[in-house]
């Protein structure tokens, strides 16, 4: 199975095609450009330098959060636009779990952290045993005192995402334990996507443009101020 | 230090941009297309996505070999080109070097194996801490009935390259159990040259556009049969 794959969750942009879990090509950047100005000219010219074309793409896979607002936007608008206008099923993947996927060869726990801002992560626990994974929670954000609250003293967790440091600085306040990922398998990349999309397509769960949608697990800066308002108003 | 690399030592190139270790931005491509043809436009459109420019580049690494003879030839005269008219320093490193830095986070013992036909493989062995690396032996042919016994019995490596799954299936005929890197960080690429590089450089080991040089490790075909047949006509 063809699957071109988009990740813009954070500040990386990668897009990927992948057959099955061999990667064919990947263009990745993590220069601080706008998603916007470069996911599909890198879409394009990775395409190009690999002599595919977008008819042959079976499947066109997407993070669809936890993860920047505006980020998983415009991936998910790239996706569906391209799945729409090409008649391809598609895939929104969990970005928490993506990221997981980098680490499989880490037998032992994955600890996946995006900056959530506010003293949070988003995070969520895998376990692998080299080759498979095995989800220890859902995704969520979490403020880190709640999450090494949780871990409960348990060090030697492999810690990847763009959060990573953020949670491994403050581990070690705490005199925790944790590794963090290396630096060229730290951040989010469309290879993830590709492989958590595989999952979910041998398990049936495959959507077209219209069911892709984002799971930002909180609310926006803007709901949330909205429904304070809302509050504030209540109690005048 | 900004380091551009290239890597086209087998049939996947890819092209990177770091900053120390920091990855920028990569290029991967393992579609079966003529290096010649991809490597620099790859070069070219990564730099464009990520708005950077050649001038802005510290230092050109390539992979040296060992691998495809035409492989190497065109990743070395792509960065002989760009180090001679920018007047920028190169860096020549090792295939099999880059390669066991993609595994780095692999606490433990790396095999490097690539394909070098004729029963033979490209390999190095490296120990890892889980962050920097040591060399076991240097790069060498060896075939895989010398490599095996030399191990003599030891398990649990990993092995990375593109001839890491000839050497896993001949282990596994001797019940050896070695194990296989995940498919992504499995084939040779730009980031880990530009890690090694790093390190070569950290070490005062540049050269320029004139010292860069292939490391071939055997002859190449051409030159084996001219040494035959001037045997031969000796023994006439």
């Amino acid at each position: 199975m063809k699957i071109l794959a988009i990740e813009t969750s954070a500040k990386a942009a990668s897009v990927c095609l992948c057959e099955d879990e061999r990667l064919i090509a990947q263009s990745y950047q993590n220069s601080g450009l706008t998603h916007s100005q470069t996911v599909l000219p890198m879409c394009q010219s990775m395409l190009e330098h690999c002599g595919a074309t977008l008819q042959e793409i079976d499947l066109i896979a997407c993070a669809a959060g936890p993860g920047s607002f505006t980020g998983l936007r415009i991936g998910l608008s790239a996706a569906k636009g391209l799945a729409w206008s090409l008649e391809k099923p598609c895939c929104g993947v969990s970005t928490l779990e993506a990221m997981a996927w980098q680490m499989v060869q880490h037998r032992g726990e994955i600890l996946c952290c995006m900056d959530a801002r506010r003293s949070q992560v988003y995070n969520a626990r895998f376990r692998s045993d080299g080759e498979r994974l095995e989800r220890l929670c859902e995704d969520r954000a979490i403020s880190l005192a709640e999450l090494f609250a949780e871990l409960d003293g348990k060090n030697g967790q492999i810690i990847v995402g763009d959060g990573a440091e953020l949670c491994y600085n403050y581990g070690r306040t705490l005199g925790a334990e944790q590794r963090l990922s290396p630096p060229h398998l730290r951040f989010q990349s469309a290879w993830g996507v590709a492989r958590a999309a595989l999952e979910q397509a041998r398990a049936g769960q495959i959507t077209d443009a219209q069911g892709l949608a984002a799971n930002y697990i909180r609310l926006s800066q803007a709901e949330r101020e909205r429904l304070e308002r809302a509050r504030n108003r209540k109690g005048e």
